[in-house]
């Protein structure tokens, strides 16, 4: 029995400006259920506040504290460990970071960057990273969906100085089984209890069941046809959308009796 | 007994624009020696017409036939395969793949393209893979020094193509085996008769080792105190640079009846 759905945020409520049709409907019905819900996302290119208003002004209902983000999790990291970040990150995620001391980095921060990610600044990190600071990533996503063409992630660009440093990121965000379990936490069920809705068979389903949650890809977003071939873990849903998801979590025996 | 030598050049023969101290006396002592001499390269800023030119201003004596360049490996597979690249190689590169059809792209061609890694290219070149196009590498280099700082090269550019489509590159230069069997074969000798002298452990050292021959670290150019660890195969010389690492093969004798 599924008691909470944690909503991954871009190509699963919306793609691109508009939302999945039905999407608006579906948050509120597993609202109407009883179902906790939780927005979590590795998206990198908005503060949080930001992310929160984009949804608010698409008609979602949700507050501040439903909402966790990759870039929120990096930020605790960096103030609990005292770390100066170097952030190669997206403008318009500059003041998730700005009252935090960024003189003489000693700690690397990547997140989707956009046309951030240049030579030059990939080599800052890089220097860096070399001098011994640490590599912090929001999430490993490879790629996402926008204006209906494929678009690098920052999971690449952290594959890359990985390789080049011979090290470790430190990944905050999904798939980070710490991140699910925040998140789980936040709900007050177990992790057998909570459903991951996401779009990316890596990040979200692989992620949230490997930290011992339920997890559906849905096929909107940056879905292609066969994605759910590269799930290793069993036990996944494939839905067409969030509604079909939410119907699942809402009507389990519609999907349990006719299999 | 060595009987052939293959030279890497940049950070072995020489650091940014000067030769190593010796550098160009010891190759001549290995001519003398009546050692097969060949100058293999990953380095792909310039092409290899270039590359020759300018080791014979610098006072190395060297002909054409005797260089063998990663850029014109990939030259040859394409020329094979009849495939038309897209090339995200550095500017200076362009003149080597001037005659090849590139329109309607239907292969991807990295090298070290320095500030050509943008993200516009990255995702020019993602989107092309996702295609279907196959992905051809000079080498898997991390990084050089240049003016005294090190730089990332082309094989983290690659790692982030590989990690976001999920494919293996072809990688034709160093640390290739077949790259090193070429060389090998050009030389007439038996891979255990050749001796590979690099500045760089995974693709000079580990990568000759993997091939049969016989490879000397040089702790010159990128080299930096400890990388001899990271070398996993047995067998590699650490020499102070080209110049003793051609003494040693010149006077094995010095080198083993004190060991």
């Amino acid at each position: 029995m599924i008691k909470a759905i944690l909503f991954d945020i871009s190509g699963v409520l919306h793609v691109d400006n508009a939302p999945v049709t039905g999407a608006i409907e579906a948050v509120q019905l597993a609202r109407d259920e009883q179902k906790v819900v939780r927005f979590v996302t590795n998206t990198s290119r908005h503060t949080s506040t930001d992310m929160l208003q984009s949804l608010l002004r698409m008609g979602f209902d949700l507050s501040m504290d439903e909402v966790l983000t990759a870039p929120g999790a990096v930020r605790l990291v960096l103030q609990q460990r005292h770390l100066r970040p170097y952030c190669l990150v997206h403008e318009q995620l500059r003041p998730e970071f700005a009252d935090l001391d960024q003189t003489s980095p000693n700690a690397v921060v990547i997140a989707d960057a956009a046309e951030g990610f240049n030579y030059e600044n990939m080599n800052r990190a890089f220097q860096l990273i070399m001098e011994g600071a640490p590599l912090l990533g929001v999430g490993l996503n490879r790629y996402f969906r926008q204006n209906d063409q494929l678009q690098l992630d920052a999971g690449p660009f952290i594959a890359a100085l990985e390789y080049a440093c011979d090290v470790e990121a430190e990944i905050l965000g999904k798939p980070a089984s710490a991140f699910f379990q925040t998140a789980v936490t936040s709900t007050g069920f177990a992790a057998e209890e909570v459903l991951m809705v996401g779009d990316d068979a890596f990040a979200d389903v692989e992620g949230a069941l490997a930290a011992g949650l339920r997890a559906c890809l849905v096929q909107t977003g940056k879905y292609t046809p066969g994605d759910e071939e590269k799930i290793r873990h069993p036990g996944a849903w494939l839905c067409r959308s969030v509604v079909e998801a939410v119907h699942r979590v809402v009507n389990p025996s519609d999907y349990y009796s006719n299999k």
